[in-house]
């Protein structure tokens, strides 16, 4: 027994005799880079098929009926692809006023002028869902500004408003393929284009320490900031990013070389194979395996406890320590200081709605997939329909439920059954495992749907009628609280300072914190984890909304045990916290949360992988089970991004159309 | 790179120089076997503190005054003992009207007639939370014993009930010590007892294929089963169970010997440094990197995937793979077909209860925690209060918001301060979380808070009008349709039938199902995954409540994001597709819900450490901060089990009456 752990020495990708598992690694990262039959660019052929041509002509065509299942972004992209190549096409959604899945605005609702709005002042809009967009997702910018939407910088740092130059429009998206076939283009160049300067002046508080990202930059500071995780030893003058980067290195090294100081790809089959070997020795860590006990700093040590606990903290791994390496590994590559946003002015919301005018008759809302049953003549030869009395032959039926509330706890169900004879399912496999299927499916896909792990995702936010994090000098707060103070009258307002104050840490009549930036994010070990104001005032508008929480998985949970009710008192309080009393007192009472696990239809913020799942299920998720097909997000490997579900959905309209 | 993996060979306890890591290892392994100070067995001591004696006398006594946030079991117990002891206690609870924290039963509010009661009969009644009690914790079943309320059995297997004999009083609560210092008991034999004889009737329904869980005994149906799960090789003739502890029993073997076909623990010392070594090796494990990386059968081979899957989805170690090992380690040895459980008679909610009469005048109701500020001469010398203006030498302050509804979406905040010599706190670590505490806690505490992990778990009840589970032949079967559709007319009858005919996936018209069993629990790989029937029929009642799904983690979490009414026509989905429509046909449409997670105080089923957690921070979970204390299933090493919160509870007790 003493020796029992030798058993347990890993076997390296290019140490191994195991040609099936090293084969499903390439195959695995091939799919990740998207690299097609005969080596083609498959993104560039996407963007082909999604923004210039369309799918292509088919000798014989002939028109099939299309079941799309879920009005998200996936389901719309498809079907409008597939009805513009002539299919017969019909969308089911369950929501009964919404599309757009987890692309979602709080925003007035401009079909229904007498709804209230969600923020005091009726300008005023924040995202629920998605909000950036990187500049390196081609196929969601190129269809934005198909869609002549207007894309502006997201600051996921806080800039300079004084610098730059954004007049006129948008730099074109350009897509540089690896198949050596020659730029693809979209848009025209704007030569005077200049993104403001990043000035990282928002705020790091850990431990009680607070300080501004741009001094967690300089030694002294950072052994400060580090010394509040009890930090030891000869790294506590290195930032948290640069130590993550220290034992993430090898790894990118792998496919990638540094030169000239950045990271460029190595040759093709060499980038490729690195993959694979990633995918290979490290799918089965968690993030914590991986940083506990596989990573070595550059003095060959280990990470200390105190070490991982501020990484975490810092570059927001905590809450996902237990799930996939592969997951934060390439989310680092999403999400980092050097990479350029975008979002669409007006709210996120206004992709999904482009596609209403060319849709509007395909959709049929309120209608929630409770059975489907198909009919593959090759798997199922005998098989007899049970659910939906489809006659032989018949290739598609969906029973569906229409859920509408007549009163408190009471609902009007009503059923409809679609018939097609292709269906494409982009709903989350975490809603399709409430769903009966009827013949099973395939035994992969089966326990990809009982096993996907989908993570929590919870956004708290809060509006203010002016926006103090952009006061430069105590002069402009002195000015802001007397205007407050005039607007709800002395016993209010000294009333309201007199709770705030006191749930101040920094005491009683403290000066107001200037925070002085415009967009970015600040981050926190206090429950409100990472805090982003806007990066755009919104014309007319002296306000704005502040996403005061946005938190992940473990993080996200503790919110979501909350009543709404109590998230924002809640949220004010980690706010406080960092700003200091001052800052409630522009709170206009009105707040807005979402949590993407309490959400009926999303059932989740998006598929993240626990350790082992991306090899065990990821190569059966996309396969077709006869006439049913997959889209969305869990079925790209870019989990929660609009670009995977652009990416599978043009996959699927392309394997739908093509099908005999 | 090549041999970058050799690097990664862990050491084990019995080979490493680590002695910092061992010593940790084996405190971890006393406080897990509750080994005290000079090997004294706790267990015992806490039975003659809970039981027998109460606090012990002391020399100079002191009254303190004691505040216990939290009305759950642990706090009441505590609260019971202290106050015995002579001091002065305020319990604090977050509910407005009830007690008992996650020992919560749906039943009749004796303190209400007005109220409607949660089913259709009003006798009937049926757990959200705790409901079984095995029979080697003694603490928790004294208890009851000592309140005078009645211990039944609960059947986790189902039962022939014309066997045994029940009659007369349960057995005594006995306790046998490791310290050789005798054993100890509550109560009285009583020869004649017997339990009834296990007679697993009860279904496994997975991948389409169902079978009693008896027949899932011979070769034959077990490799018809395994075969599901796409098993092959020659395992496929064992069951689940039997692989999995070809696996475990190494682990096992540590610790403990297999004598004359029983587990005996090694002597004492031998029995420590085995946990040690179990713990030192395999916290750092999930489940799944157990069985993936770790686990050799008995013929040397690994577990394959398919056969995780089997083991999963059975042995319920599917959803969650990703957490500790030592978790579902520890579990296994609490849930397992030989363990004799019990419950009380009329609901667990009797036990908070039981407490009422004594502690009614201790007990504030709908006060919540917001901040809690000490002082601690030792500590912070120079710490002033910030939030709740406390004197300098108060050492606990705590301030509490009343968060009564006035209506739909309006709170009336109503504020109240408390203070006190002492605090303890035994609100979960989630629901601490958004605590604001001053002067901050010690490091570790600080992110055991941020980062333990609390699981999911979701049950969904539904209340039938006849025990159809317990029909012995088709004759019951029709006599009992006959009778729902002489109640409900033909009309109704019929419509109903068609519905759930069309759901049921063995067609049309198909002959009832004879389940003929009494309690005990199935288990499905649809989304209902654990389904339990009463123990006991309720006297006066012909129907019972029935335990449709009753699932953890990412199970729960699929649950979790449906609106509570769609929950019932999910579960009832489920039943019929393992028990036919015709059970659908007495459902009295009153179902119950409970999500953990989404319980505004409770912040999750319990805690369940993820990879590490137990190693990095159980230590620094019970040590007090200055006047401050810690107690409740989280505190302990029986996460989520009534004991871990009677042993801390206890801990706790003694510790403040102890204080200086």
């Amino acid at each position: 027994m003493k020796d029992f752990l030798t058993e347990l020495l890993p076997k390296s990708y290019y140490t191994t005799k195991d040609p099936k598992g090293k084969a499903r690694a390439r195959k695995l990262a091939r799919e990740l880079l998207l690299v097609g039959k005969d080596n083609e660019d498959l993104i560039k052929k996407y963007l082909e098929i999604l923004i210039d041509n369309g799918l292509p002509k088919m000798k014989n065509f002939k028109p099939k009926k299309v079941l799309i299942v879920g009005a998200g972004i996936t389901g719309l992209v498809t079907g409008s692809l597939l009805k513009q190549a002539g299919h017969d096409v019909t969308i089911i959604e369950a929501n009964a006023n919404r599309i757009g899945g987890r692309i979602k605005t709080f925003h007035k609702n401009p079909f229904n002028p007498t709804e209230t709005p969600p923020f005091q002042d009726p300008k005023q809009y924040a995202e629920a869902g998605a909000m950036r967009l990187p500049d390196f997702h081609p196929l969601v910018l190129a269809l934005i500004d198909k869609h002549n939407l207007k894309r502006q910088l997201f600051y996921n740092v806080s800039v300079n408003p004084d610098t730059g130059n954004t007049s006129g429009h948008t730099p074109p998206v350009v897509y540089e393929p690896f198949d050596g076939s020659g730029a693809w283009k979209y848009g025209t160049d704007n030569p005077n284009w200049k993104a403001p300067e990043k000035v990282n002046n928002t705020w790091i508080r850990t431990n009680e320490i607070q300080m501004r990202k741009k001094d967690y930059n300089d030694p002294e500071h950072i052994e400060k900031l580090n010394k509040g995780f009890e930090m030891k030893g000869p790294d506590l003058r290195k930032t948290t990013s640069d130590l993550l980067n220290e034992v993430l290195d090898p790894v990118r090294d792998r496919y990638s070389d540094v030169i000239d100081g950045k990271r460029v790809n190595k040759p093709f089959e060499q980038w490729i194979e690195g993959w694979a070997s990633v995918i290979y020795d490290f799918d089965g860590f968690s993030m914590y395996g991986f940083l506990k006990k596989f990573a070595k700093k550059k003095n060959k040590k280990p990470l200390t406890d105190n070490e991982i606990e501020a990484i975490g903290t810092i570059e927001n791994l905590t809450s996902r320590l237990a799930l996939s390496f592969m997951h934060s590994f390439l989310g680092r590559a999403d999400i980092n200081p050097n990479v350029t946003y975008y979002e669409i002015e007006g709210g996120s919301w206004m992709l999904p709605y482009a596609f209403l005018p060319e849709l509007y008759n395909n959709i049929v809302m309120n209608r929630r997939m409770t059975h489907i049953e198909y009919y593959d003549p090759k798997r199922n030869p005998g098989y007899t329909h049970r659910f939906t009395s489809a006659k032989p032959g018949e290739k598609v039926s969906v029973r569906t439920l229409s859920e509408t509330k007549v009163s408190d706890g009471k609902y009007d169900h009503e059923e409809e059954i679609f018939k097609a004879d292709h269906c494409l399912i982009t709903i989350p496999f975490s809603s399709l495992r409430h769903v009966s299927v009827s013949p099973a499916f395939s035994y992969k896909k089966r326990r990809a749907i009982i096993e996907l792990h989908y993570d929590a995702a919870t956004k708290v936010l809060l509006e203010f009628n002016q926006r103090w994090w952009e006061f430069k000098n105590e002069a402009e707060w002195k000015n802001g609280l007397k205007e407050v103070k005039k607007a709800m009258g002395k016993e209010q307002y000294d009333e309201l300072k007199r709770i705030w104050m006191e749930r101040d840490p920094r005491r009683i009549n403290a000066k107001p914190i200037i925070s002085n930036y415009v967009g970015g994010g600040s981050v926190t070990d206090n429950p409100n984890r990472f805090i982003y104001v806007p990066s755009h005032k919104i014309p007319g508008s002296n306000g704005g909304v502040l996403l005061a929480s946005y938190s992940w998985s473990d993080d996200a949970r503790r919110w979501d045990s909350m009543e709404e009710h109590d998230r924002y008192l809640a949220a004010m309080r980690g706010l406080v916290d960092i700003h200091g009393w001052q800052a409630a007192m522009f709170y206009t009472g009105k707040g807005k949360t979402q949590s993407w696990t309490q959400s009926p239809y999303a059932f989740g913020e998006a598929a993240v992988f626990t350790p082992g799942q991306m090899t065990s299920f990821h190569l059966d998720i996309p396969t077709a089970e006869g006439p049913v097909h997959f889209a969305g997000e869990h079925v790209s490997l870019k989990h929660a991004w609009i670009e995977g579900c652009l990416e599978t959905g043009t996959r699927a309209a392309l394997e739908i159309h093509k099908a005999l």
